[in-house]
């Protein structure tokens, strides 16, 4: 039985579930507060890129996309680690040359959004949702002509971290939410290409610069540029408050990015007009409410950019739904509490990864000790690959449940910590007697994870 | 240099700020939501009584209001349990004879409001204010006659838990928010004065029916009732998703609230009338806005009413509020900013204290064991009045900071445990050896909490 469903917002998440909704026979219309992207020019100087890993391809595939997208992705297979003295090193992020890809956030918006139209999808640009009254489905949108109001049949909001579907459930009795902010911003700046077009950087890498208390990261882009982006505290020793003139800024990438700031002659005009922009984690106990609507993507889990997975995340909860509308038919009930049931954990579990990968990427990442436990967490998945897969390829490279890796983090701290503490790994391994103590280890940690649900998106 | 002060919420916190700022010259509006309810017969069948305590008497006092009120306050000297068997035991609040009162919500307010207009001060009933331009300090209100806006020159939220100026501060960038419910709701029931007018039960006490998951407590009137309310677990075994029949209602006070019942003869319409409430808990981090605005009250920090401490926190706001304007004069920046610092760890405090007593009221009362540290707790005061005041005692019998006594918290469960692993007492305190390892104790007790903010609410 198909159902008339309301979309709210028509960005990466809202599209991709229209599209989804469409396939399977149901009337999807989408609501978004900005104008059409694919006429005007929508740069704001604030997209971080897109890592797309297994979790987006996976739900691409089912709306039909993956092949189309692949031939404008750019595999990142590590991290390309710059030091302040200009070493570079470069880290896998697979034992088997596995990447993530760097994804034009706008390049794959607008084909999501011509690809739901091409599937009998209206999308209606220009509206503001201003208010849900959730009980009766009625939305409030705000127009260039004027308020508009229109009653909902099925209803999903997937209109980002301020969702305006969100905000209404939090006025609702007995649910419980929060929000709070990184004592970090971020802003965006880029390096041009080469005088043939060519990539000043090394392409397929996912380029940090990791300075302790804050980092410059850059991801490649299809036209021979890289958006770099620049996170720090608002507020500090070496802080965006603290850089308030030209002088500042030279001195800072004088000092600290001599490498990369020969290859970004717009730095100025990107580092004092592109804004700092905040960054926000959102939890909340109501993901959706009876059989009527339902919260999708950052509306409902609103992340940290960290570990690339605020996309991928959003795409696995469509991918979910789509396999439970699959399991339960036309009983929208039944399908939205399961959804909720079986996301919420997830959606809680990345955002906690997302924030621990911070302190990874911008601190641990140009510890030695931390990039021996890198490779060695690369042999023992090699060694045991039943045994052990490390918690950066379960999140990047699987699709085991977010709230599963988090799971393992601790066990997994203390397998490499047992491991570690005998000096010389790849000295040790040529030993019987270490080797049986690993087995040993290992058996302890492989007992201890499986009883955990490593069943995949179903999570 | 006089202000123009708008208040939103004509509730205790909202009126009594309102007498104080009329007071020192300024000129003050206040909006509230509802009907003038001197007017209008308000009764909603959900206003858990008022346990006022040193901190509200002196913001009264301010108001100059503590003598009127004192007539019609009544004091609770200790906490008078009810067991399942009919058992019942009085537990003193106090070493030195002190007393919480049962203050009626709506006749304090009454009072509140008709003195500050007395005193000035002009009330705009049936205004809710639905949304805060917060930069520009403008205001939107619904109204019987349709929409109205103002812009205020200095603004206070005193709106309560659900507070418009809260709501607008939590979209503002960078502003951290939570708010959480207990799993458990609340109903209020009745007793009715006896033939000839009298108190049923103990008169200058506070009744608890502790039942470890669920209880009831009741507070004296001054004409002869007394507030009962049920606090239990929406859903569960014991819970209100359990009482849909009078049947259901009998059987459980049959069984736990033997001695109460017979003194309840509305409880059928009681229960089935008044509504299940919620109890919600908020926090946010941001209390104010530049030298424009501020929240104070539930506002701020809407807590659960086990300590009886919403309002005396409340009213103690407005207390350090009033010190600050006298410290700083015109310079409202400084006020504010002040405020905020000063108060914001009071008020997180509280809510914590709040939710750790709840454990307290509906299941460790009952236990003997928590009885002895109780009474042990009133000797160490009497034998160290110097060195030890309980946390019980410092909220609610002093004006010490509240985030002073919980930190006091962990300290003396330490020093209790050691007192009381020696065994009884009140024999072991007979001898030479155990007083000295009892002055020991102490000393290190001492030395440990000497250091935290003992200074009074100026905290």
């Amino acid at each position: 039985m198909s159902r008339n469903v309301t979309i709210l917002g028509a960005g990466l998440v809202g599209s991709l579930l229209a599209i989804i909704l469409r396939k399977k026979g149901h009337e999807v219309k989408l609501y978004e507060r900005r104008p059409d992207m694919r006429k005007a020019n929508m740069s704001a100087g604030k997209s971080i890129n897109l890592a797309m890993s297994a979790r987006g391809w996976k739900a691409l595939e089912l709306a039909g996309l993956k092949s189309d997208m692949e031939t404008l992705a750019i595999p990142m297979y590590g991290r390309y680690l710059h030091q302040p003295d200009g070493q570079t090193a470069f880290q896998p992020y697979s034992k088997n040359n596995e990447a993530i890809y760097s994804v034009s956030r706008g390049e794959l918006n607008r084909k999501l959004m011509t690809l739901a139209e091409q599937s009998g999808v209206t999308i209606h640009f220009d509206h503001k949702c201003t208010g849900v009254d959730v009980p009766n489905n009625v939305l409030t949108f705000g127009t260039p002509q004027g308020e508009v109001t229109e009653k909902a049949d099925l209803l999903f909001g997937a209109d980002g971290a301020f969702s305006a579907l969100r905000n209404s459930y939090t006025h609702m009795d007995r649910v419980n939410c929060d929000h709070f902010y990184l004592e970090y911003g971020y802003k965006e700046l880029s390096i041009p290409p080469g005088p043939n077009g060519e990539w000043l950087l090394e392409k397929n890498a996912l380029h940090i610069w990791p300075r302790g208390k804050y980092m410059m990261i850059a991801l490649p882009n299809t036209d021979g540029t890289f958006t770099c982006t620049m996170f720090m505290p608002f507020e500090g020793e070496v802080a965006f408050d603290k850089l308030n003139t030209e002088a500042d800024v030279n001195k800072l990438f004088d000092e600290q990015f001599a490498d990369a700031k020969p290859l970004m002659p717009t730095l100025m005009e990107d580092f004092f007009t592109n804004p700092t922009s905040s960054l926000i984690t959102t939890h909340i106990s109501a993901w959706r409410y009876k059989d009527k609507s339902a919260l999708i993507g950052d509306a409902a889990h609103a992340i940290v950019p960290f570990y690339g997975q605020g996309m991928n995340a959003g795409f696995e909860d469509c991918t979910v739904l789509s396999g439970l509308i699959d399991d339960y038919g036309a009983d929208w009930s039944a399908i939205l509490q399961e959804y909720e049931r079986k996301r919420k954990p997830n959606g809680d579990a990345v955002a906690s990864l997302a924030l621990m990968n911070f302190v990874e990427m911008r601190d641990k990442v140009a510890d030695p000790v931390f990039l021996e436990r890198k490779k060695i967490e690369k042999e023992l998945g090699k060694r045991y690959p039943k045994e052990f897969i490390s918690v950066y390829e379960m999140v990047s490279f699987s699709h085991i449940p977010y709230n599963t890796a988090i799971q393992c983090t601790q066990a997994q701290d203390r397998l490499l910590g047992q491991v570690m503490s005998e000096g010389n790994f790849f000295e040790n391994i040529e030993q019987g007697a270490f080797c049986d103590r690993l087995d040993n280890w290992m058996s302890a940690y492989h007992k201890e994870v499986q009883q955990l649900d490593f069943d995949n998106e179903a999570g």
